[in-house]
């Protein structure tokens, strides 16, 4: 079997270990004579399923006590709507920093809630990060909301502001367990799972659990964290499936030595492939300002439209996928996820290097 | 492999030879190097899976051009809510009927959103569907909404109201495609999949596509039926292998002779029990009214709590999964959803025979 050297923005590349394991398992799990997709959601079961899961990703996230994981659906979309409806209290203004299209979005579905305010911004037509002293935060804040990376810019925060008392808020859905951060210095953490986590269909928040209980008892039953926290993410019938696929991508993280070794591989990978476009004498260039490049999307460009139409025909050919950057911002993008193996950006680096030798 | 004999309300029984299907396709989705959950969802190969499915569920409910199928996420509590923020417009009543726990559900979450009316109900204490003179609508209702079949009290509508220009609303969760119905009689169905239609996951949403236009503007993208419309239910990344199980399943539905064959087995496979409860001579007794007896969920009783522990112990050692009641109804429950094999329901009745032999 010839695997896709997949470079997909998400959903994306999952370890082909876990495929396998869920192509064993799939019919039959564990000996019950029923998939897994087949068990009551409150079964013994799904739920040991259901909490190891959780408890893999505290783990993983290096988190202290009093923060409380749940699964919910509907991806990051339906997140930039219930943080505010459940955190966006009267009086209080919803504070963003502008990176780019997914901190647009959240910022857009806020404004429909309440107040918002914009903290800092990249500049017109620079994709970047802005400098963390140049983030002002208004002291009736309820959040200050970043998006930690940018999947269509190809940008990452490097660091992370101190927000003091002021609940820091990240949406991580294309960079978490990419690389260790101090993840206590976030109040609340979301992700839809399809680029690091598993495949889509479930959505993860992270939180600490007195942030959990603020929300007014008009909004509905589904849209409030306190659901989730409350029936420990099975008030209604969970994403079963995504949530054990989601089980089975933590412990292949913890088999490759943790989030420590994933980091380390994922910047093997990206140092790679940005070399080759640093070093190619403008042939190739990256999208993102240096002091903001991403090691999960490496956006990039050839010099013209036809060039790359050319580079990513000539990758289908060899079995590449997923080279074409957003429509919103075109030219090129390589998503090198946790499970995108060191193999295919080795592949990705010698058909960069044999396109500029034949055309450059 | 020993299969259990699988009786779960939901996540439940799917068939065999689709869990095989998935199984063969897991790793390597039709030669492309990559599983379905790893493509994107704006590939070829997914976009055919969501448009194929859309096609099928149309062509399995037998409906009139002018429907439209949307997936979503959330499940049918999900649709309690964002049922009445689309339809439930200022000046119209949102009007239910009152069959069981999941209509108080979708009308409790309604109350949050606008004002409700009680159309019917069933009697204090009886489990059956109230007769269609009952109902009552108000001129100025949003809809009408009913619940087709109560999983945990085992009831069923046998017939549907004419409503006249009233849209009618159901929640189908637990019968969709168990029975031909005329569909057509209804502006929209909604259904959790984890019944009848797949794994857990993905909710379906069949509407009139005009229905789906009236949503105030101020409801988050992600809760307006006409963000889904409009963008193919592909706005943001759905639950992709989800709908790609619905999609086998749909598809295995088709194989088995449509829903007239699987109704026809259906009926079969309740008749199956429901006789041997009502020619126990009483040691067995159906906790549904007759006329309103479900053909997916068949409540029963034994005469003493005692009794029924020792059913559910020998059931579980003979290897039957999910007879007990829900706990809000307590008893016993055998689920007989599409996909519950009638062997299995044969193994059943051989084994309420045994008990009866032994205990009665």
């Amino acid at each position: 079997m010839t695997r896709a050297y997949n470079f997909n923005a998400g959903p994306a590349a999952l370890p082909l270990e876990v495929l396998q394991k869920a192509q064993e398992e799939i019919v039959d799990f564990k000996g019950i004579g029923m998939s897994i997709m087949e068990v009551s959601h409150r079964s013994k079961e799904y739920e040991a399923v259901n909490d190891e899961t959780q408890q893999l990703l505290l783990e993983l996230l290096e988190l202290p006590a009093g923060y409380k994981v749940l699964f919910l659906q509907g991806g990051a979309s339906t997140q930039f709507a219930m943080l505010p409806m459940n955190l966006l209290t009267a009086g209080k203004v919803g504070s963003y920093v502008m990176t780019g299209s997914w901190a647009e979005k959240a910022i857009q579905e806020a404004k429909l809630i309440g107040e918002t305010h914009i903290a800092a911004s990249s500049k017109e037509g620079v994709l970047h990060i802005p400098a963390l002293s140049e983030i002002e935060i208004p002291e009736n804040a309820a959040y200050l909301h970043v998006t930690s990376n940018e999947t269509i810019a190809g940008t990452q925060y490097q660091e992370f502001p101190d927000t003091g008392s002021i609940p820091l808020v990240s949406d991580m859905s294309s960079d978490i367990l990419s690389r260790r951060i101090d993840a206590s210095k976030f109040s609340l953490i979301y992700a839809g799972a399809q680029k690091n986590l598993g495949p889509s269909g479930v959505t993860i928040v992270v939180a600490k659990e007195d942030l959990f209980n603020n929300a007014p008892k008009t909004i509905p039953t589904m849209l409030r964290y306190s659901t989730y926290l409350k029936n420990n993410s099975l008030y209604n019938t969970p994403p079963v499936y995504s949530i054990y696929m989601v089980n089975l991508v933590l412990k292949w993280v913890k088999e490759q030595g943790g989030v420590a070794a994933v980091e380390k591989a994922n910047r093997e990978k990206t140092d790679l492939i940005y070399n080759v476009l640093d070093n190619s004498g403008g042939f190739y260039e990256g999208l993102a300002q240096k002091d903001s490049r991403s090691i999960m999307n490496v956006t990039f460009k050839l010099q013209t439209e036809e060039l790359e139409k050319e580079f990513l025909a000539l990758a289908k050919k060899n079995g590449f996928v997923g080279l074409g950057g957003h429509r919103s911002v075109g030219h090129l993008r390589a998503s090198t996820y946790n499970a995108v193996p060191y193999a295919s950006c080795k592949a990705l680096v010698d058909l960069l290097d044999e396109f500029k030798r034949t055309h450059g």
